[in-house]
């Protein structure tokens, strides 16, 4: 990283620990937000810095929260992170798994009373980068209609699921089960752009391309029933089966200040070589069988999920983070 | 079952037993057969009764396998089904599942050398009868072009997930990873049906609605890059992490008797309570929330995953089995 971006870094750690975060929670706090920049998820990194601190302050987000991690076996672990910031309660709950899964194959946290903890790619590189296959799941406030509602419940609950490759290149699916994820449209509102046709309705129920209006209105989960359905599972992995919230009543980070968000994750992690010696040369025959397929036109490689992601790391890892005006004025004034 | 039902079911059995099964296994296959005609499943029913007795006959099955049980550890089992019909494989794999998470909260079996299972909700179901969530993953021969590749090599590769609902019918997500499944578009080939716009090319990656050439072709993933990135993942999960084939080697069972197919299965069990004690109300409140919400027009009831099925088998369980000629003649001759 140059010293232009450590410098925001520090910035931004420093308004984590203004708004009484612990130092080693800052850090954890702000290398996530800065990740997020750095791998191009702009909607995930500085945009959300002013909503993680007005929610501290409106006492929404505990700074200083009594994490308790309680052992059901030794591949099981249960955390209850007393309303934390959720990148807190995240960063311990993968580290748990991938503890329990180097101690006997396989490793399952849930974690409740957390809140929104950014990209679900980032923890499960942590645990890919140990040599770890590696779910997670989280939900979110509501943001997509189940098939069949005319009202938005599930939230874009990503699918994420990543594995060592034997290459420095981890593949990361992390994929949200709406056709695009929320977070851009809400940067196409701030910013004023258009968003494709397909992709939400309206609150009553139409078709739309603007943006603000998909906000109040509906998202479309991918692919119907299917995506619906897979929304549900996921809602049900991290809420119901964890202790968190769900069923819609995860609160918007934004607009919701009555109460803490109580998301729940679940991060399930097992090593590779479970059931065959050789793993690290499977996967990397697979990945050379499927990138020498033909291409279509104007493809010039098949990527891996999580390839994009690493270019635009490397790409941006040495570029000064861009900040647009408004967030700029979000830091100056946070950091008064 | 009705009494006619269940005459096909003893002739199904019998034609299995023919062809070396013991009488066990004879029994457990042709119960998966029989049910998939229930669920209206057909394509994954009688319709494949004369392909798994042409792979025994041609030896790429093996009828009376030898099926070896590994303990990993409490949690963890594998199975090497020596090329058994994947219906045994699978039996006795969910089975090995359930007995572990019954006793240590969670269950997971990989499964190599087996065969096409039938259907992933089949064996989802008996380990929700037992009370518990559960995850089953499958590989199967190409049908779909990962994003950006001309050409098919992943499988239709269900994603499948259950769990117990507090109600009698449980909540089975079945999904595959392509716009419709390879064995309807296989029905629609047998009855000279067309197939819906925007769901496979042709071999020359021209948009295609004749089901004929869909087959010769490529099927469309759910959701572009998204929907190839999930069937990447379970590829990856059944074939790359068990020992089965991955990567585009397993064979198509109706096409291709050079060998046996070597597809790889994963089952994942967990105790519903592990984290929480009430889980049972927990998830009635999710589905009644759910189930509560305004909908859109012409939509009567919000369905859970697996209830369809569920309704499908109701209506059925007393209706007589439709036999299609083709299909009848297959058993007649199979039943010699």
């Amino acid at each position: 990283m140059n010293a232009k971006n450590k410098k925001i870094l520090l910035i931004v750690k420093k308004i984590f620990a203004k708004h009484k975060l612990s130092s080693n929670h800052a850090r954890i706090s702000a290398d996530a937000i800065i990740n997020a920049e750095l791998v191009g998820a702009h909607s995930h990194g500085l945009s959300r810095l002013k909503m993680y601190c007005d929610r501290i302050k409106k006492k929404v987000i505990n700074p200083t929260p009594k994490i308790k991690i309680k052992k059901i076996s030794q591949s099981i672990s249960q955390i209850d992170a007393n309303n934390s910031i959720g990148f807190v309660a995240a960063d311990i709950g993968i580290k748990q798994a991938i503890k329990n899964a180097k101690k006997t194959g396989i490793g399952l946290v849930g974690i409740k009373n957390s809140g929104h903890y950014g990209l679900s790619g980032y923890y499960a590189e942590q645990a890919v980068k140990k040599n770890l296959i590696v779910f997670c799941f989280t939900n979110a406030p509501p943001a997509i209609a189940p098939h069949g509602a005319k009202k938005s419940l599930f939230g874009t609950n990503p699918i994420c699921f990543g594995t060592p490759t034997s290459s420095k290149i981890p593949f990361i699916l992390d994929t949200s089960v709406s056709v695009i994820n929320r977070g851009k449209i809400r940067v196409a509102a701030k910013t004023g752009k258009k968003i494709p046709e397909g992709v939400a309705l309206d609150k009553f129920g139409k078709p739309t391309t603007d943006a603000k209006k998909a906000l109040t209105g509906v998202q479309l989960p991918i692919a119907g029933f299917r995506g619906s359905g897979l929304a549900w599972m996921v809602d049900i992995l991290s809420g119901v089966f964890t202790g968190g919230n769900h069923g819609g009543k995860v609160k918007d980070p934004f607009d919701d200040f009555s109460g803490p968000q109580n998301i729940g994750h679940l991060f399930f992690v097992m090593k590779p070589n479970l059931f065959v010696g050789n793993y690290s040369e499977r996967i990397k025959e697979n990945i050379k069988r499927i990138k020498k397929l033909p291409k279509i036109k104007g493809v010039r490689e098949i990527l891996y999920p999580g390839q994009c992601k690493q270019l635009r790391y490397k790409k941006n890892i040495n570029k000064m983070i861009n900040i647009p005006a408004n967030i700029a004025d979000d830091l100056k004034k946070l950091n008064a």
